[in-house]
């Protein structure tokens, strides 16, 4: 397409983020009839699977959109999304990693570039008004282009699922409507989100078709043994094979996936200040995390490691609350990286019945040092440094105590009752 | 005992952490031979299973010791020391639930009680000079007893392993003197932890033979569904039957170490400075930490909880440190206190092949507010004030953005080679 | 008064933040007209001075309120409130000691305590929509009494200044009108804040007349020495003399303000997302503020006081972020109030000319040892520890420069341009 | 001089940092003697003033040293060591600036460069063995050449002041020797720290004798006015005229020196565990660092600068403790400069009577949008966002409020005894 193809109607133009299902492609229309506007439909591709995008492009136009575009986003996304969050230990509250916060920022900058092209004015997307994607796209979208202006048909148009069907009837849209998807899915090659009302009681059990991606761990196949290989926090080959971060993702998903791997099952906590409960598979990026997190025990220094943990959370809680393009998430970003110099090396992974196992781990840059760890014939360890360094290492905490004991604030020492002589 | 019974025989008098081994049997003659100390032994029961302690104690007398004592500290280590490290989802390195490391602490106070309660002025422990036991051992004692003295006849009387089967076997001491003994173990009920060489290889598997608290994963029995009931962050009933923290644990640890849950294997950063590969059982601990870290997700507050997380890791980093009765571990315990005030309810879970599995939970103090969650009919959340929300919370970045593109900085949003049209 | 007033009229009810100034004098009549509710005005004493209450109390009266209250929160503001932010340190960006942000929670208490009082629905006051005041309110109120509303007349209902001085003029209210009032100034007996056009230009400095708690420190009387006690934390006497809160704020704000001490000018991040140019004079609170710091640099241990900064910081952006109630300020504060324990003993400043420096400190729970710090007669430290230490220190360190080194990524040595021999 | 110039008699080499005073002269002869090696002396010019180099050079070589050499690093160190300190807005305890302890790496890294070129082994430094000197000494050494050994011969080889002296006088070595030196100063171009025996009780005041970099702020000359133009974090101009970073340094020492800014006295912790006195003076370290703060506030934005605040303390405890070369201090610093990259811009200050007040700041960079800041005409700000901000902003306070409410946890209302009607 050629720079800065602007309208030649005169009409303003939207850029709205589609997806194919019934609300975005309602959504054309709606925003037409309400705002007078062009629709420009453009899909990014983040490995979500699911229809062939040449067929969403098709809808839109068929839809009423004026231009329609399928952009590929994979490589893109595995590289640019998900391996920093790799990076990072990405794992909010401790548990989620980050599957449909990582997709939004690399959807809004193909939605910006793509405004930018067209010549539009706003930028509208499918989200409710309750939710977290909400704030990801448009904090994004005005952290990359803040002239922009966003656009939420569901929350600020009244596009209602009943509507929504209403309309797709009434239009004869090309497009399925049934009254009642118990699922909300949200996809994409890093993880899978699932949403329905069955789990909103959260003493429910998630059943068994929620899930996609993995298999069921409680009859898992036999395990499979894998050797990751890292260079710098990032995956560079398989069992000996090169790949690129897509692959490995891939690949992972898929031996992992087998092994039921990755569920995740959690109450949450939503930027907008309320607790929702998740339903998540991740087994790729589950996996991939195990074995980054065993090699950087391996590699980084103590204090390095410690602090990193910390950056690790704020870094995963801003990507979470919708701040990607963020000055913080950048300088954060920098100071990862810089701790990924010597991440490099091979784990050994054993994938069965849903968990992803460490069994060994080597590298040439790896800080732990068998003579000094070894109590074995070797030993190169001097002990003889321990006493003075316990002795300076504890005084602040001795100089303490002493001040506790004499004001009669020292533990209390007392018989218990259960001391036998 | 009496208070106070100080020595009549005019000698020094040094308190001995005994476990009824041969390197603190033999240590018993060693630095009585030394020091010319009459040497006090005090084996203290954290739940290590094993050997009866009356049988202990008895060996201590025959090997030489002028007192021997039993301390059946195992409520008070569960509910003093293993519950707080629940309430703060201790896990060091995000992987290892402290073991040794609570109860060093436990075993600190019950030694320094003997030696005031028998006049001893040194009190003495049989770890080696490069691990992180002899910190947390020493530290602790000059924390409760800054007077007190600390001797390691390992690392300072040179008492190598060699030289205690020579010593135990010309003095005949009722010990076994085996040449090699593999493993080096440590266990109490909060778990398990085992060293030997064939592990300092870190690219070495575990074998089979090194657990004993957990059952083989891959081969696991039917799945054991529990519902653990807590209060203010502690279990107090299991499947409707009211427990001690005690209880609890070993509850959990028969439960969840049928199904293999609970094995740990990973490098790790010592206090002293190295990395050593260490591997760690502790079914119960791991299964009651997940069980809690759910609750927490249910009823703490966001900003809470994000904190917490930092406080929650501080305190584990002391803990290990050896920093247990610090100022600063004391002050981060009443943090902690102060967040479990509504962690209280019910969590559900489903223990099969080692996977300790959240599958509901439920509590008259949650802040999951259905209302509030669900997109179905009797949504209480008013999505109308999300426009201003976003608009405001993007603020800061939106002007920093703007910035960027103005002096050229702003996110590259040139074409990508693979957008197809 | 009577608990639990509820309307006979059948009307609603409305409590109103009342200043006495134009604005909220105006808002009496303007929130009845719109609302149709009776107004009941609420002032708050917090040490603001200037009119005497119960002249105000009759304005408000006078001006259409069916209820005047004038509440003397003055000790309540000092002790609960001023103090907990001496314990924390608390300078909002290093230097703002959060006049306005301490004094908001405790209005707010007042404003819901007579909500209740008089059976009213909703509290209103008179902040405009782009400042943190609102937010520091509406928060508050939510968090104290969530079922009331929130309503403010500024923002809400159209009451600009214009507007209000032509109803006071048209109305004939008991108020003085003036077109431009060039200051908008918030004072209390922790500070005074000050807003006015001419400093929104940040290359301004601020003019002679924009201050009153501090004379200028360009020409300041002779030296004034002072003595602050403080027992846990707190100061309880000055000079010998027993002193509450408020009599301690009040001295120290004409000893400190007669020297010039305490005057901060400031670009300000707001939580609305913007920044701001903020002056303020706060004479009494720098000056405890760093008599409090230095007894901490005495009684406090190291890990406890490096971790407190932390704490300190965050508590100050939640409480500058109108989240006084929140369950994390409260964990907060549980954590510094036991850092406490031993901030006790005597600091003697010298006040002169815009610098309240510390010249002596003393006490008996101080953790500053002569015997371990003298490089005098009687030194104690075993300076043999040393080196074992410096060894075990620094490992972590030393291992990683032993891989820089060895991977070629060592600090660079040549030989620099100027090194001569 | 030439690379690896190796000794030719067969000796070990050991190179001493050499300050050409008492300590360091007799110990080129004392370590000749009890090591048997050869000594060779660097002295490194940081800016600390005092005798002429050369002079100094000389007398090494009098005192017996094979070699000796003057490292002039005045530029680097004010621009690699310095401005990294202004960045990072380092001061410990929130008091000082770190003035020895940014001196160190630089002085350390001349004493690995020359153990390089002249094949010592060891490197040999005048420390005694309970400051924070020794160990950024010889932490510093290892992390720059793992291989290296150290000597602190007051430490290791006995050589207390008397021995010292009398050394000195026996050989008659061309060096001072005065019974009593009151004083024990350490100085460079960021700053002078002062012990003294009489400061080591606490509640004695520094008297005046013991500053030397300020003048006394008691008695001022006239303000002196002064604009900061910084680039990128770092000053670039003064008054219009461009400054390097040294001459930044030395101009606002002189000007802020005349006017008594920059004099600290604390209590301060020591990394060795103990409490310690220090007074310092750092004129234009603590203006510059006042300037550069502000600036910060005016350019960076909040999310980024509330972090920053962390990361700068924790950098300050990593330099204070001796860790300049640690991997984690690497990482902090590119997460410094990465905010700073629209740090510029100008400062004006007022230089009197102790105090260095901003008076303005302008920056093209600014994040300080007056259009947004006004209350005045032009006002951009839209407040209608506020309402929703605050109800979702405010969310989880309200529902943690709620339950707090519901469980009879609020916050008490009940009347207090002074309301007044």
């Amino acid at each position: 397409m050629s720079e800065n193809t602007t309208t030649t109607s005169g009409k303003e133009r939207i850029v709205l983020a589609y997806s194919g299902g019934l609300d975005t492609s309602v959504a054309i229309g709606w925003i037409g009839e309400r705002t007078g506007a062009e629709v420009i439909a453009v899909a990014v591709d983040v490995g979500q699977g699911g229809e062939d995008l040449e067929v969403i492009r098709q809808r839109a136009l068929d839809c009423g959109a004026v231009e329609a575009y399928v952009a590929d986003a994979r490589e893109e996304f595995a590289t640019e999304y998900c391996m920093p969050a790799l990076k990072a230990n990405a794992m909010y509250m401790d548990a989620y990693p980050l599957v449909s916060a990582l997709s939004r920022p690399v959807i809004v900058k193909h939605l910006v570039r793509a405004a930018r092209q067209f010549g539009a004015t706003t930028v509208a997307h499918g989200c409710t008004g309750k939710g977290n994607d909400q704030v990801r796209f448009e904090v994004g979208i005005t952290s990359l282009a803040p002239d922009l202006k966003c656009l939420a048909p569901v929350r600020d148009l009244a596009l209602t699922r009943d509507v929504a069907i209403e309309y797709a009837e009434t239009h004869k849209l090309p497009i399925e409507t049934t009254k009642h998807n118990p699922f909300s899915i949200d996809q994409n090659v890093w993880g899978r989100a699932i949403e329905t009302g069955f789990l909103e009681d959260i003493w429910n059990e998630p059943t068994k078709d929620v899930y996609s991606y993995t298999d069921d761990p409680t009859y898992p196949p036999l395990p499979d043994e894998v050797v990751i290989t890292f260079k710098e926090g990032v995956p560079v080959a398989i069992d000996g094979h090169a790949v690129t971060p897509l692959q490995a993702i891939q690949e992972m998903n898929r031996r992992a996936g087998a092994q039921g791997i990755g569920r995740i099952d959690i109450v949450e906590d939503r930027l907008v200040g309320i607790k929702s409960r998740e339903v998540y598979e991740a087994p790729g990026a589950m996996a991939l995390l195990a074995a980054h997190k065993e090699l950087e025990n391996v590699t980084v220094e103590r204090e390095q490691a410690r602090f990193k943990r910390g950056v690790g959370q704020r870094w995963t809680e801003l990507v979470y609350d919708g701040q990607w393009f963020s000055p913080l998430k950048h300088s954060l970003d920098v100071f990862i990286d810089d701790t990924q110099r010597y991440v490099s090396g091979d784990i050994r992974m054993v994938l069965h019945g849903g968990r992803a196992t460490v069994t060994g781990r080597r590298s040439e840059q790896s800080l732990y040092d068998f003579n000094l760890a070894t109590y074995d014939t070797g030993d190169a360890f001097d002990q003889s440094h321990s006493k003075g360094f316990i002795e300076i290492y504890g005084m602040t905490s001795k100089l303490a105590a002493a001040r506790d004991v004499s004001f009669g604030n020292g533990v209390d020492l007392s018989a218990p009752a259960n001391l036998s002589a």
